[in-house]
């Protein structure tokens, strides 16, 4: 073994403290180094990983510091130790701290990146990780689920990271409760910032998961403060509560397509939360409660426009007599002193009943239990557009007790309860582009449900004790909101914030130029294509954000090998392509993602382009994902196959883009696969995929197709096939719809082309 | 109104305090001035009851006291107010104390006694009754089921009462979970005698009940601390916690047929506490332990004999994701430091397993989820005579740790098993008729789990901290345990230790003498016949313990009415027949219970006689219960119906007897319901009820039996059918057993009467 390099002795006395505190700094630029330090290490000591990348490094940390003398292991400079390639890092022992950390560029080869225990015996206590940073340190599969941070132990603390860009399964942090050494853990997951978490497609794609059905009934006390989620689009549930006697507070959520779901477990209380949307998309939602005794105060909600399981308030029913991973009944729920701004119909009850479905469901499956002994009280509501439906019950809210509830609705009629008065508000400006309601209503008497004086304080942390009132904030002066600074969370010396720079085109002429400038081409440039024809013979690989396209009726003619694409779609790889010809050999196909690795997401958009003489149109294999895949005034003809979406056959819920738009699309002998989608499982509480159909017409397509139906949209929950016309195509059906979800279809011109049906039930796969 | 008799107003200065407590005392001889008084108190109150009879009052005693200054309903001499008749007692408001009464000769008209809450949204907090006697208080039938106390509200506490007696349906205490004002209760049920609960026959007999499994998600954290359970008989389950976060420390449960139970809920402490059985009765039990989290700590078993479900520790098999009502998976339960002086097989795991019934029950209902994470270390085993299996695993232990236990088992071997070493142990006298291994093996390194520093004393609370060891007891000199002194228990007024009176024999000579003497009897006594014919034309009425005896072969002719018995059991009526020949007109009845108001248990014992020319030999209705029905050396002739114990037809688990024993007697020409003895309902924790005929035979009987069997025992559990002879009975079965269950037959003799057939499963109606 090598001698460590350096070592330097300090002692410090730390004036504040009357123990001499002693510090020995390690500074260590490599693994066995580290590896010797972390062997040798007492109380006290710092080992400094020197600047630079370290590859391929599984770091085991164990070690026993003392609360005055923590152990640390730091990076020389915060930000510039690069942890790259197959690495991991565990944590065991009390009192130690990692800091300073830059995952990136690879991936663990465990399952997951950090973890607070070196082994199942051997935990974490009373340590944290912080000021590090993981940016897509993502599996090569997207089924290869795993956890970035994976709490175990006790005490212990996530602070201050920047974590971001998780696209394969698994929640991106998760809370472990499994055995008596990680109950009533008292964990902090404070002051981060959580950015981007695309769309995963399907489940698993939680930003924060603390504990599993399997530990619902633990206490696990975990502290979830002063976070920002920013465009946590993982799945439905942002953060999912599995345990007892959480805390999720201060937090803000911003333009994040899902809600906080306390999924399992009881007692959390979500209190002085900003969930900040965009007044538009309807993926943004709020707080999601099943389970007993949770209490939500102080949540100020913000043009969200989510709706049932994404409303700002979903209340579900539960399984009469839940099985333990289902749903059970929400009883004593506190719905207090929040305040609902241009957010529609923010209170809904019921949410997921499921009782038409009993045919179809094992009984144990069907939600009919409504909550019990919930209270909603002390709420303000302001509509600048009136809501016409503030409240929604799915099923008969008869269990809830309305009070003190007030509401400004602009004039619009709303159906009227006991407990929800309107009145006369004013907005008062409360930040930048953000008003509330915030003065003129403290002569509302609020209500006092049991312990209600434990509820001390407002949203901003001012008292209630003297001059109390409804609504999340209390009627002080000057009130100047900074939640959306980023600068106020993640990393000191991390800011995902990029300047924006404006894509440069480049020209080109040839094929040979075609490859080499796309090759150096930066991420969102475009490529002019000025030559009336391009023969390609090998595939062109996308890896970034471009856009190709020309001016004229430009021609790429590929004559790759068979079963290759024209344009291969990998990791990142987000292609638009415009006004182009496209065509194939009959045998090669003119996209496809790879068959595997697809360890990020792809994009596709073809605009006012013809693609014809392919085996596929596009094909993407399973693992792969796009947000989403746009054909718009396109031609696609003469080919095979189509658009094949459809290899997600593990029926766990999974899918292969989130949307799949075609507008002013023409199809023309298109044997089989026209388009084919597919989502297979049944869950309830997965909101996807959104298939689009207008303004196109088929023609003489789905002819070889086995089933019979020309569009195949398999568990596909979202589709709408609106203003197309189907002619003399050899199906039975054009379409199936699931009546049950959100399938509609409207001002369609069948000839020649079998039948659109609806089928209220699916019978699928339960994933459970 | 009437006035309020008298208003005494003191001031006291208390020395101890530094603010002055003002009290003020009204003094009340009725309801209305008991109302007036309630209506106008104040912190600081005591009103007094005057000693007598309060007939049929609903008090409700509502009112705020404050913690120095509580408001006070008390008797004017503690035990000398009398609440009697149709009444009950109902608390709510703040700091109330209730304390000297004495709850006899009645019932209450609500479905409890005494409750802390006057209405479902007033509740009582801080508040206690203490001191005070609930005896016999029972509905008049036995499934019209109540509650004695139940608690409702937070930190209230039932303290220094004793109750006993309880006979009909419902856990004499319950804490209620329902709704926010009653979680996280921190109630106090302390320093109470239970004393003497009857045998239920079937569920809802427990003596306390934590919740239900509807709350069985919230906190409860009620502590159950040094009580007595005295012969706490109702039903399988002493107490039934079901909810989280319970202590059950330092009480004493004495020759009780149950056991401590974790039936739903999770994080139950069940520590320092005394199992005390007699070394023979098998349906003493331990700790039954289901769910998660529970530590099981510092408990002493000694001569506990109870099997399987009522083990010394029972580990359950859950079923994997359990409905909510039903076996949770047990996981990490910690079982460490307790004691096993005398208790046969004290360790059993994956009781209740049922994986062989998958056939006849629901998928449901399997339970095959054997626990995990659970330690069991640090116990001592002494057992004085060997035990071949001092572990019994139902199904396999593999998700449970041992280590650092020790066993004593006198030299007899048992399957050896890591964890659990032999040593040689001596007993030293820890109080009177005990002796517990307390030195000796302080060389047996303790196992430290997680959190085990949390364990800091003994089942005698000394300090674990300087020198520490294995079991529930430390090597301390002169341990002189006194838990069996009723004087440390229950109301300071009252004992149930009752003198022994020798009981006395009263000659009877003719009918009208017998009428008049057995109303004179005293509770024991003896009626001697002294003639050879007592012509009896009304019912015998039973209402005391008695024995009718004689010395030759008197008869006793009854000649009463149809349908009427020559004996009427009621309540408290336990006789016992000797010697007597009992001769009906073949309409009428030998034995029978009452039709309805068996508000308490009968018993009947029949020796050394003869029955004849009966309609029904005994016709038991619905609603009543003995404890134990004998028939020894006795002929039943000539009867149409023969022992009849068939109305519990609910299938609510309930039966007419706890034992019923045939034992050498003759049955000839009893033509139907020769023995019908009849329990309904699938509960796999129902132990009852227990069948016993040996040594007798049976005649020419069953031949109007319409299910054609001659003994009827339809879900009885227990069936013992030994050395009889059957003989020209009619039938297609002497009997059918229940082979799951312990149903045995051996060395009976069949002549002409069918056949004994066992069946594995019996097909129930669920109870759930």
């Amino acid at each position: 073994m090598k001698k460590i390099t350096s070592i330097i002795c300090l002692l410090v006395l730390l004036t504040a403290c009357s123990k001499p505190k002693i510090t020995k700094l390690i500074k260590v630029s490599n693994l066995e180094e580290l590896n010797a330090a972390i062997k040798d290490c007492k109380a006290g000591d710092e080992i400094v990983l020197a600047n630079g990348v370290w590859k391929d490094v599984e770091i085991k940390f164990s070690g026993n510091g003392t609360e005055e003398n923590p152990i640390i292991l730091k990076a020389e400079t915060a930000g510039e130790v690069f942890i790259e390639g197959v690495s991991s890092l565990e944590l065991s022992g009390n009192h130690l701290e990692v800091s300073g950390l830059f995952f990136r560029n690879g991936h663990s080869p465990k399952t997951n990146v950090i973890a607070f225990r070196t082994s199942a015996k051997e935990v974490a206590n009373h340590s944290k990780v912080t000021n590090c940073v993981i940016l897509d340190f993502n599996n090569l599969e997207r089924d290869q689920d795993n956890i970035w941070v994976q709490f175990y132990g006790k005490q212990n603390e996530l602070s201050n990271c920047y974590i971001a860009g998780k696209t394969n399964g698994g929640p991106t942090v998760r809370v472990d409760l499994k055995g008596n050494q990680s109950i009533r853990n008292y964990h902090n997951i404070i002051n981060n910032h959580f950015g981007p978490r695309p769309r995963k497609g399907g489940a698993r794609g939680e930003t924060i998961q603390l504990g599993s059905s399997f530990t619902s009934m633990s206490p696990s006390n975990t502290t979830i403060a002063n976070n920002l989620f920013e465009e946590c689009n993982g799945e439905v549930e942002i953060i999912s509560s599995k345990t007892n006697f959480n805390i999720i507070k201060n937090n803000v959520f911003y333009k994040s397509e899902g809600s906080v779901v306390t999924r399992h477990g009881n007692y959390v209380t979500v209190d002085g939360n900003y969930f900040i949307g965009d007044g538009v998309n309807d993926q943004y939602g709020g707080i999601r409660i099943i389970n007993t005794g949770h209490w939500i105060t102080n949540n100020l909600f913000y043009k969200i426009k989510g709706k049932n399981f994404r409303s700002p308030i979903a209340i579900m029913n539960g399984i009469p007599k839940s099985p333990l991973n289902r749903y059970n009944q929400v009883t004593d729920v506190v719905v207090a002193y929040n305040t609902f701004i241009d957010s529609d119909s923010p209170w809904q009850f019921g949410v997921g009943t499921n009782i038409s479905q009993a045919d179809v469901l094992p009984k144990s499956e069907i939600r009919s239990a409504r909550p019990l002994r919930t209270e909603v009280v002390n709420n303000v509501i302001y509509n600048s557009v009136g809501d016409a439906n503030p409240i929604i019950e799915h099923d008969k809210a008869d269990g809830v007790t309305f009070a003190s509830n007030i509401i400004d609705n602009n004039g619009v009629d709303f159906s009227k309860r006991d407990g929800l008065t309107s009145k006369k508000l004013t907005l008062t400006p409360i930040g930048s582009d953000i008003s509330a309601p915030v003065s003129g209503f403290s002569d509302v008497e609020v209500y006092n449900g049991f312990d209600f004086e434990t509820i001390t304080e407002d949203v901003l942390g001012n008292s209630r004790d003297k001059s109390n009132q409804v609504g999340a904030i209390l009627d002080v002066e000057n009130i100047k909101l900074d939640i959306l600074n980023k600068a106020n969370y993640g990393a000191d010396w991390y800011s995902n914030e990029v300047e924006i720079r404006d894509p440069k085109t480049h020209s080109v002429s040839n094929a040979s130029e075609l490859v080499a400038k796309l090759k150096d081409a930066e991420n969102g440039d475009i490529l002019e294509l000025n030559a009336e024809v391009f023969k390609i013979s090998e595939s062109l690989i996308i890896d970034k954000t471009i856009t190709i396209q020309s001016k004229g009726s430009t021609e790429i003619v590929y004559e790759g090998a068979a079963n290759t694409p024209a344009f291969s779609l990998t990791p990142y790889g987000k292609i638009t392509v415009k006004n182009i010809k496209l065509i194939g050999n009959t045998s090669n196909y003119a996209f496809a993602s790879l068959k595997e690795n697809m360890s990020n997401h792809f994009g596709l958009e073809v605009i006012d382009s013809e693609i014809s003489n392919f085996n596929y149109a596009l094909r993407v294999y399973k693992q792969a994902f796009s947000e989403q895949i746009t054909f718009k005034n396109t031609t696609i003809s003469d080919c095979e196959n189509g658009i094949e979406l459809s290899e997600e056959t593990k029926d766990r819920g999974d899918y292969n883009t989130e949307y799949l738009t075609i507008d002013n699309c023409t199809f023309n002998n298109v044997k089989q696969n026209v388009v084919d989608y597919y989502r297979g499982g049944y869950d309830e509480s997965t909101i996807g995929g959104n298939l689009l159909i207008t303004n196109s017409t088929f023609t003489n397509s789905g002819s070889e197709e086995k089933n019979q139906r020309l569009l195949n949209h398999n568990g596909i929950v979202n589709v709408n096939i609106n203003n197309n016309t189907f002619k003399n195509n050899k199906v039975k059906f054009v379409s199936i719809l699931w009546g049950a979800k959100n399938n509609v279809e409207s001002n369609n011109t069948l000839i020649n082309s079998g039948q659109i049906k609806t089928e209220e039930n699916l019978v699928m796969t339960l994933m459970y």
